[in-house]
């Protein structure tokens, strides 16, 4: 049984990469979207020439099946189902302009990757704490999933998490269609937090490459890496049953939220943590890698949210932390990464 | 303590990319070796230029640490420990020249990667048959690890497994060097199942590539087969202490001679499985692509070798079942691969 009827309304927020392989998706399956694009300009390009001229441009919509607004009241008012797509640097600023009552009876659907800046609160504590949203309405959107991909439909997985797995297969059967696996589980905390830490790691990546280590260490890299994002999640979950006097919740990390993700992102030779941290480890100063690619990637963030959120947990985490050190404490790289090698197995 | 002293003489056997690897990585160690290369030209081209002239040939050796003969009676008889690096093809080609009695009181170190063809042993079980080595006196070596990269230095990890972790050590001790670390771990039964597991699933992923699935697909690909050869491995483990009544051995399988091994094969584009498989995905049949190259891969032999021992087994194998239906029973790779979509997680 469906909790969520089919006739549910439901609504994008964002109008970047990820949020417009989300609208096609949705859309390929005949589902009527309202979408908050925050540019009139766009909404105009969209509605004549029928595809996003700034994001995914090769993919043209059922226009139809749109409803295109530059007003997120209006828009999250129209929906029972709300997807959330911005990039986590702008969540605030645009979920700020919404009265605290704006969610309410609404379900939460978050496909942003990262923490909410400042104060690294994960999204769901975030909306709880701003809006009242309970937990079982919050669900995740997570990869491994790169919408170029998503774009030229080549078969990619997704998986929704929510605290209720039949509630989290209701939303997910929105999204399966012919070129898009949906997965599902009730682990929405661990998936937010893998996506957090895997940036770190692909920038860490970036910057063995940047160093001219080659394939045979970063295969190395990347499996202690795992081991390391498995002893976090292991241990947080420890954390959490502790204070709560429960049983600690076991995940399968061995899953594409977990793994997966951290290999296309490490692996993929286009993600901007990559090519941010190859320049770190090539000798940029992050101060003139930031200026030469005009942005900061995720992973750097990531990196002091998690050093931060580890003084509490407690997790031995040799490789975030020496990405930390290189990030934020002026060290060498090369020293940053001799001290990782001897503890590698 | 060291177990092995210093002095004990090292031969090597075999000349291709591996042995020649392993050759350089011990010399550059200042160590002395024997080394038993098949043809008289490759020696003499060695002694007058220093390097093989048909593997790695810009690695330069000090000849006067090479104590070279094509007479593998000499070369085993002359050594204490024994590296056996000939492809698994030529393995008892190689060792049936020697008599019953030419390994006693030696250790032998396999760096071969697969079983023996014909009848599925693993390399020790047949020496244990052929010539009573004693599992105490077998070692293995294992990636992940390109010999190309060892031949430019660059930082590479072998993991040395033995029934008794000192004496692995002391073998490793041997071979760790400025761009060579070495991992030491006591499961030489399961780090040999891992590097023919591994051959399959880079195969298929290789037919992943010729069937035109993206990166996307291949991390969830990927990690279904790293939680595919751990559930064998495990359930190997369970078998053989239920046999022997013991309690089953519990193995690091996120590490890099497991999941690193896995991730150099199937990400590598110049591995042979890879190039085979893709071949075997555009649509070419497994003779065709096998005239074509010139040559099978490996992880044609290695899937029937999976499949035969998995009927002992019984673990749940979607991924290298497919692989096999589709090299040893002619089904369509397109149908072998879509009906492993659904199962991913």
């Amino acid at each position: 049984m469906s909790i969520v009827s089919k006739e549910n309304r439901i609504g994008i927020i964002g109008s970047g990469s990820w949020a417009t392989a989300l609208a096609k998706i949705l859309t390929d399956n005949g589902q009527h979207i309202h979408w908050w694009i925050r540019n009139e300009d766009t909404i105009r390009h969209m509605q004549q020439r029928h595809h996003n001229k700034h994001y995914l441009t090769s993919v043209y919509f059922d226009t139809s099946l749109l409803s295109l607004s530059s007003d997120v009241r209006a828009v999250v008012a129209a929906c029972d189902e709300l997807v959330l797509a911005v990039p986590s640097a702008f969540l605030t600023e645009v979920l700020e302009q919404l009265p605290a009552s704006a969610l309410e009876g609404k379900k939460v659907i978050s496909a942003i990757k990262g923490l909410v800046p400042g104060n690294n609160q994960l999204i769901n504590e975030y909306l709880e704490e701003r809006f009242r949203l309970p937990a079982a309405h919050y669900f995740t959107i997570t990869g491994p999933c790169h919408a170029e991909e998503v774009a030229n439909e080549k078969l990619s997985y997704l998986t929704f998490s929510g605290v209720h797995q039949e509630a989290a297969q209701a939303i997910a059967d929105k999204f399966t269609g012919s070129y898009l696996q949906t997965i599902v589980n009730t682990d929405m905390i661990g998936v937010q937090l893998a996506a957090v830490m895997k940036n770190i790691y692909a920038l860490g990546a970036g910057i063995a490459h940047g160093l001219e280590y080659g394939d045979n260490f970063l295969s190395v890299y990347i499996t202690n890496c795992f081991r390391e994002m498995q002893a976090f999640l292991e241990q947080y979950e420890a954390r959490k049953a502790e204070l709560q006097g429960s049983e600690p919740t076991v995940h399968n990390y061995s899953a594409s939220a977990y793994l997966g993700d951290l290999l296309v992102t490490c692996y993929s030779l286009h993600s901007r943590n990559r090519t941010f941290g190859n320049m770190i480890g090539k000798g940029y100063s992050v101060k003139a890698a930031q200026l030469e690619l005009n942005m900061i990637a995720e992973g750097y963030y990531a990196s002091k949210c998690m050093y931060e959120m580890n003084k509490e947990i407690g997790a031995v985490m040799p490789v975030a932390q020496a990405v930390y050190a290189v990030l934020w404490q002026q060290v060498h790289p090369s020293e940053a990464f001799l001290s990782l090698e001897k503890g590698f197995i």
